[in-house]
């Protein structure tokens, strides 16, 4: 069987460059905030867009919005694709908005191909994937993943004091009915690599392999606040010292699990935070990622081991709390398998490489749907910012190769 | 000429712990800030108090009070004592007060004697020592010795846009007489230690030699904020790792000077300080201290160099700004030496100790006065704190020798 659909390259790029008009910032950013009118703007064109393929709109209770292109074979699991439309407040263009727009292109590319396929093609929008507004991120997928309380997320609220619930309310997406029941037998998500890898290797895209496991902790160093001036550098007990020792711990922790391991300290607090007074206590945070499960293990013990050394010889307590642990998530090997075919066959050079961060595709895996993603090379790595950027051709080479590995699961009987 | 006066230990200690009533904290500490109604409480108090004694009550324009017992030698230079009344916002009942009120138990005790010195006894209470409400601190000493602008001072405003000069206006000192220009012989001054030196050492009192050189810095740490998952360890530009590693060179800086080196990152801030983002940029401050100057030198150089090899290596920018300099100010030899004659005459263990921190006591020195210092055991090295806490018979110690020192000068002619 080989069905092979190529894609409008200019259409996607205009199309995105389109949906960046809605809340489009000064410094050519992107403001569309999870439930906002801005959001409804963005939501309501793309309803718009899919309904002129005659495809069926539904959604669910979190806002989560659903497009399907009906296959000849309604009674086998659908092949789902997409990303979502929200941004963080001071957003770029391409930051999810690349994901369901290229799936958006897909539609339209298989439509004007006049074939319909076999399985029904669902375009998914993921309703609050930044958490920006409303925590926590990935709301969307994870109440679809029922990894998240639906209830809960409801009630969550921003900083005004305004709920999902309120928010939800107002949606004209309420007038769609509830998507029912049905199996999913793929999800596909194209999202920007929002680091370095890529670029740095001259590649446009890569097939992700799965998200790397995170264990993430709140960290507290007790010590004793004392006068900078008569206090001598041998009776003091300074947290920040103690704190400023234990954070090139976590970075060695990481370094000591190259080239995969990752370790941040991304906040740190003093107490009382005064020029001539010596900190009493030092309040951070670490983040540790690693594609393995085991890794992230021994950085964990690296740095609880390094914690206990510097408190017995600094005479501070230092205490680690981890509060959040995330599995390492592998996606499907078979369709990771087909994103390199498919790239091999258009001529691009793609590698794999892990997802460092978190995306509505990780839920998907979590919950056994073979899945995969594919990276799009992002300038400089920066993301979550206006000046986020990547290349046309680059974001049309990773749309065509999802095209590709989307079209043939499509056509499969 | 052998003149000695015994103080009276308990008329110290009820004096001490009734100011300590004014600005009573439930925490046990004091609450008298410079200028506030309190404070003017306590200075009025301390008028009475010399007034009983029939001292001459003087003030000058930014606030400090004079009381003076008049000698049989007016056309002699003054033997000044004295310290603050005002406190930290949670501030202990010792730190100035005992200076003061050593000083009021010293003239107590001369007139309980019933012998008029030679020399002219003078009380000073300086204003606003503390600055934790009007900075900067030492504001009272520092326009006394010409080395703060009177007025720039008067126009200090605190956080409710409050002036020194409209808080001026309201005293009920200034229904006292301008103190006209006089010639100081010897400045004395006893104050808790702030550090914990002499509890360690178990010694009740110390000569203080005088006050350590000090440089202040601020310093800035830029590199590139990005994604904590996405970013690989080694295309990052973590500016707080940077600022750990720069932070240890600064103590390796004291540590190099050791025992008198001394130096704090007290204040830590970094952007855009969320728990998931590298930092890209940390703003933080350098306290430095030594009692020579070119150790204090030496430091700064060590630091310079620290910063010029971790911000090349780590691909970060690293500007360190010198905000603050402050010379080594040596207090009298001579007065040192009496006070330990005197301490050694009263049985007292006594051990010369830098000044960590400033004093009124500084200011005198800078210009020229024959001054010296005596410092108190402090419990745990705790001071600007409620629990800040001293020993009766370490207090009745202090002031006694102090005492010794301060009426020889008296009854010289």
């Amino acid at each position: 069987m080989k069905e092979k659909v190529d894609i409008d390259g200019d259409r996607l790029w205009e199309t995105i460059h389109d949906y960046a008009q809605i809340g489009a910032t000064p410094k050519g950013g992107v403001k569309r905030m999870a439930y906002s009118d801005l959001d409804r703007i963005g939501r309501d064109k793309f309803i718009d867009d899919c309904i002129e393929m005659n495809m069926e709109i539904s959604r669910d209770a979190i806002g989560n919005i659903f497009a399907v292109m009906r296959g000849e074979r309604p009674d086998l699991p659908v092949v789902m694709v997409g990303s979502h439309l929200d941004t963080q407040p001071t957003g770029g263009k391409y930051d999810g908005a690349l994901g369901v727009l290229s799936a958006l292109e897909i539609a339209r590319s298989v439509y004007a191909a006049g074939r319909r396929p076999i399985r029904s093609l669902e375009i998914v929008n993921f309703a609050n994937e930044e958490g920006g507004r409303f925590a926590p991120a990935m709301m969307g997928s994870g109440v679809f993943a029922g990894k998240l309380d639906l209830e809960k997320m409801l009630d969550s609220t921003d900083a005004d004091g305004m709920t999902v619930r309120e928010e939800q309310g107002r949606d004209t997406t309420g007038a769609y009915p509830i998507r029912p029941e049905r199996k999913i037998g793929h999800f596909f998500e194209i999202h920007i690599e929002q680091g370095p890898i890529l670029e740095a290797e001259g590649l446009q895209i890569g097939a992700v392999t799965g998200a790397q496991a995170q264990r993430w902790y709140n960290g507290k160093i007790t010590g004793m606040e004392s006068h900078a001036g008569p206090t001598p550098m041998d009776h003091r007990r300074d947290a920040f010292m103690a704190a400023a020792e234990f954070s090139l711990a976590v970075e060695k922790a990481a370094l000591d699990q190259a080239p995969d391991g990752r370790g941040t300290v991304g906040i740190m607090s003093l107490y009382p935070a005064s020029r001539n007074v010596v900190p009493g206590t030092a309040d951070f945070t670490i983040d540790t990622r690693h594609p393995s499960d085991a890794a992230l293990l021994q950085m964990k013990n690296d740095m609880l081991k390094a914690a206990d050394e510097i408190g017995k010889r600094r005479g501070v307590s230092i205490e680690i709390d981890e509060i959040w642990d995330y599995p390492m998530t592998p996606f499907d090997e078979t369709l990771i398998s087909r994103i390199e075919h498919f790239a091999a066959e258009r001529g691009l050079p793609c590698r794999r490489i892990w997802s460092g961060a978190g995306h509505d595709a990780v839920y998907m895996a979590q919950i056994d749907t073979p899945t995969v993603m594919v990276f799009v090379q992002t300038k400089d790595g920066i993301s979550h910012n206006e000046i986020e950027s990547i290349k046309k051709e680059d974001a049309i080479a990773g749309c065509q190769v999802m095209c590709d590995a989307v079209v043939e699961q499509l056509f499969k009987g």
